[in-house]
């Protein structure tokens, strides 16, 4: 009997995802470069359905036609390579499936590279991290139309599951999959950026201890915020680290980045979308490794008095909603800027599928994807997911909330990057005049860049040295 | 005789670049690919330095050795096929110099395809425009630095002059002078965009008129915020169409970019430096360009009572000290790129001579450029221009002020993208403790991404769930 599927690399992710497989009943040959690994594997995880091969030629015999083979490998090179070594063995019509964070133009360059060769190419973005991999991920598949079927059930079969639903789709074309993948890290960039300034707020201004702070996240939890980051936050305060001393409290605050948030914020700028609030949780992190720099600035800069005067309750609730806007306001952007990329690279998105697959296996699943997903199901064609009726409500009704707790801070000197942006976002995006007829003055005074005007049609260069006699 | 010097791209630039050359004493051979420029620059600008030539075998036979050709085209492939084009004339010793906006890294790498032909290279940033360009540019020179004394004089002599200093100076080695000219770009776009906040707020809250503002900025050219941006804008409010309206009224606030602010961006990303003031310009022209949707967003999204309750002067106090206060930020974002890119690339940058030059030919001219060279030239290895004596002190004068408008806006709903973000970026960078442990501590619950501790060495990993008997 030949195996359903093939995997390639055996780290922790590409075993879990071939367990996931062979648990729902595919037979899988496992292969890793290092072989060593493979016995490994077989030795800790043994499973009935896994099938051991040691070399790229065993595997290729060991599948049946036309072959999947999936690779879990790291994103770069090595993919390129592994890719050459597999064209001396297959064949056309066979389907071979990256499962790992590609670029996106990388995944779009191989595509095009082996369809002239009649190898079928899925880039596909798997969210959920070793535990998703183990036992259902969310599963964001680029490829042809026509190819998607042959990795259907398989896919849906392994993902993870919300009200029955996989956390499966489609997405479009070559790198569409990576693509969403990626947008998909920057959102959840902000969304924890956006935690993690709740609870500074609710840490220096309102004092908050770690057992009232993990009783505020356990409510949110239970409300329009209920999300995974939030329960696991609630869960965080709560641990102690010798049953002395809470483990947050010795955690350095300094947070690292591992690349794909990079990559939403270059493509963001690259395409020209504002994606602020996404750009500044990487920021932040940027921010937070200048640990020393920053001690010294907290001992010279002039300092104000963080005591306001106000009631716990009504910072809790004012920090509540404002993290909740500007939540909404990071989806908004990413939204955006996946509205941006189907243009830009021919794909067709659905964006409330997206939000649903997005409910299971993320690290950003959460009860909002629900209400997003719904959003986008009665308007397709919407210029900003805050135009939708539901969170045009929920921006009006909570937006009192995010202009009191900026403020608030920006005059007590709280921190606040990406609950800032929000709202700068918000105002500037419901301006209809901006003072961006200023810059164009300037471009052409000093560049004779040009400018339109608001009383005729055309581009019009104004010669201001001269009118002005200088 | 031979020519000092050849130029090849006579658009506007490179016409007044050569014209500039010629007044200054230098014979120059002038270039075009298509030939019947050449004739019309011979037509329209004659000089008695020019010596007209119609094709690279004659250009390179004009001019004394080691040649020096320099050119002003569009960057990207046309530089590369230029050169490939050259290569077949030039000898040894002879020296290239791309003085177009050409993107640092592909100096890099054509200076290193060069110089192992035996061919030496320069990228020269080029500032100031057409009129820079004709009376005196800023240069910032990238090149071997035993090659800079073959084209220092000629740079020197054409160059903007302040103070009798020449406005041009060795950067370091190839790419480098590109890159200061790609980030002084950068900061431009921040210092257009603070000033048009200014404005609007002026506008919105304080209700001033054309003429008023006119006054004020003509006010502030005589103070600390002397510049040649903020003399253009209080010409810009003087001047009428038709004698009867205000053009600033009537101009499209729809602002466009033409692709290097974009770049300084990019790289800020890719370093990991936070330019979030320099950003937020960037990003608030891709919002001006979505008009429409802004036009929709202003009717539908809940509006603010804009009535402030503030007295006309204390408010354009506050905005010209927060102007102040952000355009610190500003270049204190720009110079720390600069700093993270001569770590990253291998340069050696003297902070205090850049400061210098960009004070003649740029648009960002500016009185406060001496201040940042003198504050350099006090603290040559300062980690960020707010930590010299000068400008903390200026920071720490100004806060306040930068916190109430910040605040003000925040309530009242006018659209202020730089400011908020300067006072972000303050008093992130100015705060001991962020909530950054919190971030580490989800990336070890969900992903066993490890932490460090404030209270011992090492890197650690915590079994959260376990912990929780989950």
């Amino acid at each position: 009997m030949k195996s359903n599927i093939g995997l390639i690399g055996l780290s922790v992710m590409g075993t879990n995802l071939a367990l996931n497989m062979a648990d729902k009943g595919y037979k899988v040959s496992i292969f890793n470069r290092t072989v060593s690994v493979i016995d490994e594997v077989m030795n800790n995880t043994p499973h009935n359905n896994f099938l051991p091969v040691y070399s790229l030629r065993e595997l290729i015999d060991s599948l049946e036609k036309p072959r999947k083979i999936m690779f879990m490998i790291k994103a770069g090179e090595a993919v390129d390579k592994l890719i050459e070594q597999l064209l001396e063995f297959v064949e056309k019509d066979d389907i071979l499936i990256d499962g790992g964070n590609s670029y996106f133009k990388d995944t779009i360059r191989r595509k095009n590279y082996l369809a002239q060769k009649g190898i079928n190419y899925v880039g596909a973005g798997v969210s959920g991290g070793e535990e998703g991999a183990r036992f259902g991920p969310a599963i964001m598949v680029g490829t042809d139309e026509n190819i998607y079927p042959a990795v259907k059930n398989i896919f849906e079969d392994i993902s993870a599951k919300v009200d029955d639903e996989p956390c499966c789709a489609y997405i479009s074309t070559d790198g569409a999959g990576h693509y969403v993948k990626m947008v998909h890290n920057g959102i959840e960039y902000a969304d924890m950026q956006l935690i993690s300034e709740a609870y500074l707020i609710l840490k220096q201004i309102g004092k908050l201890s770690n057992d009232e702070l993990h009783e505020v996240f356990d409510d949110w939890n239970k409300s329009e915020l209920e999300s995974y980051l939030i329960e696991i936050t609630s869960d965080i305060f709560s641990v102690k680290d010798d049953n002395k001393s809470y483990l947050i409290d010795k955690i350095l605050d300094v947070a690292n980045q591992k690349g794909t948030g990079k990559w939403t914020n270059l493509e963001a700028i690259d395409l020209g979308v504002d994606i602020s609030t996404i750009t500044s949780a990487l920021n932040g992190r940027f921010m937070s490794t200048l640990k020393d720099e920053r001690e010294k600035a907290s001992k010279i800069f002039k300092k104000e008095d963080i005591n306001v005067n106000i009631d716990k309750k009504e910072l809790i609730e004012l920090v509540k909603y404002s993290l909740y806007t500007s939540k909404i306001v990071a989806y908004a952007q990413g939204f955006k800027l996946l509205s941006k990329a189907q243009k830009t690279y021919g794909w067709d998105l659905n964006f409330s599928k997206i939000a649903e697959i997005f409910r299971g296996g993320c690290i950003i699943r959460a009860k909002f994807l629900n209400d997003i997903s719904n959003a986008f199901e009665k308007n397709k064609n919407i210029e900003n997911l805050m135009f939708t009726d539901f969170f045009l409500n929920q921006i009006n009704k909570n937006i009192s909330s995010l202009r009191k707790l900026v403020s608030m801070c920006a005059l007590s000197g709280v921190s606040i990057y990406a609950m800032s942006s929000a709202l700068s976002y918000i105002d500037t995006y419901s301006s209809s005049v901006l003072g961006a007829n200023l810059i164009q003055a300037q471009r052409d005074y000093f560049g004779a860049h040009t400018f339109e005007r608001i009383d005729k049609e055309g581009v019009f260069h104004f010669d201001w040295i001269k009118s002005l006699n200088k």
